[in-house]
Order: structure tokens, then sequence, then C-alpha cells
């Protein structure tokens, strides 16, 4: 197909803009649920305040690098996809519906951190999206593979999102286990996730991968 | 009208986005209704998650769904506007306004989902823009026939808007027969939408159709 | 000043997106202060609901109509302004700070629509928005100016800016006397800018300002 | 490197938008903090109104020009960066979470304006916002110097960041001798970044900045 060709279907600016703009939302509401009564202030004492607050603080910070971490990793995602399909728009919709219970899920598990239930719900709510991401990723490599656009680094990431989906899925028996198994997967899968180009195997794949960003963007 | 003389009208760009904008924050703000009290998990109790949680996610989804195929929808209805105008500007703030009341009607029918006046109340406000959305569908094609870039298909589905606003008008006094029936109705037509170029009609129309987002894209 | 030195300069493209993105999210936050409590559906009666939610109802459908004419004469407004300017950006940040108060002013107007205080309350801020306008509309007609881009029409709506200021400053003392003589004021303002090529005065100035937003548009 | 080489690599554009959109919705929803019961308008004493909504509204005020105020020097920190990188898009989420907390500390401030330990979380929280600007400033002009596209501008400005930040970090303590000392910092701060190109420095830097605006551009 001849990039003429290309330029005349709907681009995928559109549900970019979007997907961003939903984010963009979701992580700042989250922030909404932190209050500091004004008592706290009052009594003038700062042990206080970092009781009430610290543990809250600390699960809409995970919560907040976990949206952001999607985020970047969603612009390397949606590279291969040249032009905007029903099928893409759905599986994006899908995966900002999951988002939009991390608010939610990041409310409940602020005020029962240690209470395996609400941890559960936090590592269910967390599989949920990236099951979503994966198979958004999936539908964004099959619209590049058939314009002959897909590389073999899509292909390991998508290898790379079923191992770190099935870590996700791990975390909600765990948590019955001990939260603070469930707690770990929480932060070893963002860490795998920080730099989006991160394979975490063996290096034959590491030469294109290393000059993918320059060589692989939509025109 | 030359191509030079159109682009140097205002363009469809700055309403499209605002329209975006605005979807954005109330596909998100809905989940702000969606609340898990600490007892819930303290009690450790998964049934009453569930028994808690279960109809207000189901309202939730349902209004989530209505609004991504109202915006998937909305990508579909501007192909034949070829610029702004305050007709149509308005008529995109009329729809919004409506659109706007569906995270109310949803926290309605999330905490009475058997009521039979929740029922009619969202009923009543998915009609309204279910004729809002026909309204702006109108307008557009109104300015593509102007400028000769109304096809057969933006024709048949103007038709299609009106069977589904009437088949939602008839959601409300059917509340107070069944509640079933109203909810039937509110998964049929969102159905009838996922895919913005079906019309359930026989198939003389099939052939433009097919090949539309190709061919009559905005340059 | 050749085109080539004016592309050079900042557009005032990213002033105009974060006006619509905050124009976006006070016009839908409004909605948040409307609540229909739980037990208004249960008991079933339409009088109740309709007591409970038309004035709110009637007070937001106000401020959503006042919003969205603000945002349209705003892109209208921004015509003549050739490039970003520090004063043209506080001139906006100044408008969106009292803007930001609407959703204020109309949960206060909402819960107590027939005291003289929230009328007056309610008028200040328009008041107070209204002025804003004016001087950023001054502001880019300025810009225009310099550039040999103001003409007749922006002379002469700056002219009706000031004349449906001072009638919304005139409501703040008219509360006093009659809620329904403010109101009036609420309701004659924003029909005049309801189309914003609209000025109330006689036709000498007709003709240019007919074809003006096909001529006067930035390149 | 070449500008067609530049023009393949991702470019800073939907980071920057995804700035503005959070931005504008930060600085939104700190005025859902701000309330006025109906039981103050009915009885109808303007004190009341005033002393109930004078010191909540003075603080917004000032939390809004400094958010306004960050954003207006975001614009000008971004020109040197000529692309986007996984450094800058961490940093600059680094910053968006720390302003993201600023809704929370104005409203503590606002609910306890004379108690030092609100005064002082407020200022914590702005010198955290101060040294994340300064970090995200220092990547971006790491980009451009790089490009070789750094100038004397930036060099001087990078130190005008940390002068202002110990300035900030300064107010933490002196809360708990006079809060008026950390109110006057409050101050000073905003009013030394209102115009992004002002330095409080002598004139030897002056020549090339004046015009920076219009040379150092992205292309």
């Amino acid at each position: 197909m001849t990039s003429q060709a290309i330029e005349k279907r709907p681009g995928t600016g559109r549900i970019e803009t979007f997907f961003d703009g939903v984010v963009a939302i979701l992580i700042t509401i989250m922030v909404l649920e932190l209050k500091l009564p004004a008592e706290v202030f009052s009594q003038g004492r700062v042990d206080a305040v970092v009781a009430e607050f610290g543990p809250k603080l600390a699960v809409y910070a995970l919560s907040f690098v976990v949206i952001a971490i999607m985020l970047l990793n969603h612009h390397m995602l949606m590279r291969p996809a040249t032009h905007q399909t029903n099928a893409l728009y759905w599986w994006t919709a899908n995966l900002l519906f999951w988002m939009s219970l991390i608010p939610l899920s990041t409310a409940a598990l602020g005020d029962a951190p240690r209470e395996p239930l609400a941890v559960a719900f936090y590592g269910a709510v967390l599989t949920a999206n990236s099951v979503s991401f994966t198979l958004l990723h999936r539908c964004a490599a099959c619209l590049g593979d058939a314009e002959g656009r897909l590389d073999e680094f899509h292909r390991l990431t998508l290898k790379k999102d079923w191992f770190f989906t099935s870590l996700y899925a791990a975390s909600i028996p765990l948590a019955f286990v001990s939260v603070y198994l469930s707690m770990a997967i929480f932060l070893v899968n963002p860490a795998a996730y920080f730099f989006p180009e991160f394979v975490p195997w063996p290096r034959s794949w590491r030469g294109p991968q290393r000059h993918m960003p320059e060589l692989r963007r939509k025109g």
C-alpha cells in the first residue's frame, strides 16, 4: 500500500488524544481521595500528620506511577498502528474502563493497606488492566503486521506483556498468604515497564531494539 | 467551491477536541460515584463486596459503553461537516448538556436499580441524548449536503437514528410496566451502534457503506 | 512584518487548547453538584423529583449556556491575535480564574434561588467574568492592531462588551430590589452573545461583519 | 544532526499536551474545595459571606497563580528540548506528581491559614514542586545542549531556579518562627516568575534574552 493511500484513512491521533485526556483525569482525581482534616494541623503534631497521611500517600504514589507507566508504554504500543479501526477503538475503550477502576482500588487499599481482601482487590484491578493492555497491544501489532510494520521488538514485548500479566494474576491469591508477597509484585511489575524498551531476556534481540525509537516511528 | 476556499473557513478541529475533552471527563467522573467503604474489606467477605458493588458496577459499565459508543459514532457523524458554523456549535453544546446528565442518572439507577422511577429517569436522559445526537447528525449532514459531500450512508443512518430514538422513548413508559423491558432496550440500542457502519436494513445500501471510511474522509 | 517572521513566533494554539480544556472541566464539574437522593425514587412520586431537581437543573442549564457562549465568543475574540505574549497569557489566566468561580455561584444560586444575596453573588461572579472577557478581548485586539489585522467588527464588539458588562454590574444592586430583575439580565445577556456576530446596533457596520468569518481568519 | 533526522524522532507534542491537560484539571479541582453553605445566604449578611469565604478564596487565588506561573514557565522550559526521551517523560511525571498535591495543601492552608504546621506543609509541597521543576528544566537543557541549542538564557534561568527553590525551602522552618515570613516568600517567589524572561541579575545577559522568544523557538 502506498503512503498516499495510508494518509487517506483516519489516523490514530484523535483516539490517542482521548486516551491521554482520560489518563490525565484519572491520575488527578485519585488525589481527591487524599484529605487532611483541619484538626490534624491544629493539634500541631508532625507525627499525627505522617501517620494519617503516610500509607494513603504511598498507595497514591504507587498508582500514580502505574498509570504513568501505562501511558508511556501506550506511546510505544501505538507505534505499529497506522490507522484507526473499530477494533482498535474498542480495545482502547476496554483498557480505559479498567483503568478507570484504579482510583477506586487505590482508595480501598489506602484505607485498609493490610487487609488481604483490599490487597487482592487492588491486584485484581491491576490484572484486568494488564490483560486489557496486552490485548490492545496485540490489536495494534496485528494492524502493523498487515502493513508489514511489525518488528521483532513488538513480538518480544508481547511475550513480556503475558509474563507480567501472569505475575499480576498471582498477586490475587498470594494476598491471602501474605500481603507483602502481593506488594512485592506491585513493585516489581512497574519496575519492569519503567523503560518501555527494556525486556528481561538475553541479548539476541538487543540490536534492533536499541535504535527502535528512531527507526520505527509513525511518519 | 474550490479546496482553497474551504481551507480558509474555520475547521471543525477545535469543536471536536472540545467534544472529546468533555466526554473524557464525563466518562471518568461517573467512577467517583463508586465507593467501597473500608468496613466491607475489614469484614473480609467477598460476597459482601460483590453485593455492595455489583449493581453499581454493572450500571457504570453500561453508561461507560453508551458514552463510548456516542463518541465513536460522533467521529462518523462529523465526517460530512466541512467547517464550523454557529449552528453546528450549538447542536454540539446541546448534545453535551444532555450527556452531562448521564453521570447523574447513572448514580440514580445504581442506587435503586429496580425502582421504576429511576429506570424511567435513566431512559428519559438517554432519550434526550438520542434526540440531540440525531439533531446534530442532521445539522452535520446538511452542511455536507450543501457541499455535495452527503452520501447514501448518512441518509440511511439518519433513519436508523430516528428508529432507535423512538425505542429509547418507549423505555420511559415501559419502566412502569416492567423494568426488565426497559433494561432490554438499554442493551439493544448500544448493540445497534457498537459498529457505526452497521445499519439493520437489507443490503441495497451495503455497497457504498463498506468502503466509506476510506473514501469519504475529510481531507 | 512578513508572514515568515510571524510563523517563527509562538502561536496561540497551546493557550487556546488550555482554555478549552479548563472550560471542558468547568462545564462538567458543575453537574457534580446535582444529586438525586435515592429516597426521591423509592417514594415514587414524580412531583417530588421535579420539585427537588427543577430549580437546580434550571440554574445549571443557565450556567452551562453562559460558559458555552463564552467559549464560542472566545473563538471569535482570538482571531486578531497572531502570536502568544505574556500579556495575552495572563489576561487568559485572569478570565479562567473568574470562570472557575461559576460552578460555586451556580451551586449557591441553585440552593437558594430566591435569596437576594445568592442572586447578587451570582451576578457579581458574572460581572467579574464579563470584565475579564472584555479585557482579554482588548488585549487580543491590540495585538491585531499592531499587525494591522484589527477590523471594524472588533472595534464594534468591544463597545458591545462594555455595554453588556454594565448590564451585568447592574444586576448586583437590582437583586436587592427584585431578584426577577436580575434574572431578566441573566437571560438577556447570554441571548445577546448567542451569535457572536450579532451586534445590537444599526446597520452601517453590517457589510464588513457579514463576511468576517471567511475573510479574517488566522492563516 | 540534520533537521530531517530530528523530525524522525518522537516530538515533545504529546507530552506537552498531557502536561497541559493535567494542569487544567488541577487548577479546576481546587475550586471544588470552596463551598458556600446555603445558610450563609439565607442569613443575608454580607460580612458572614466574606468571613467564611475570604481566606479560602485568597489561598485558592494564590495556588491558582502559582500553577498558572508553572505552566507559563513550562512553555519556556521546553524550548531547548528537541525530542521526547524516557528521562524527559519521567521528570515531567515527577513534576506532575508534586503538582497534584497542591490542591491538597491549598485545602489545608485554606482551613487553617494561621497554623504553623499547615503553612509549613504548604511550603514543603511548593519546595518539592520547585525542586522537580528545576530538575525537569535541567533535563530539557541537557537535551538542548547535546543538540547545540542551549543558550545563555537557559544557563541563567537554571541558576535562578536554584535560588528561588532555596527560598521556598526556607519557608518551611520559618513558618514556626512566624507564618507571615513564610507567606512573604509565597508572594515573592511567584512574582519572580510572573514574566519568565525576568532574571533578577545585572545586565550582561540582557541582550540575548530580550530577543529570545523569537530566535530560539522550536521549528
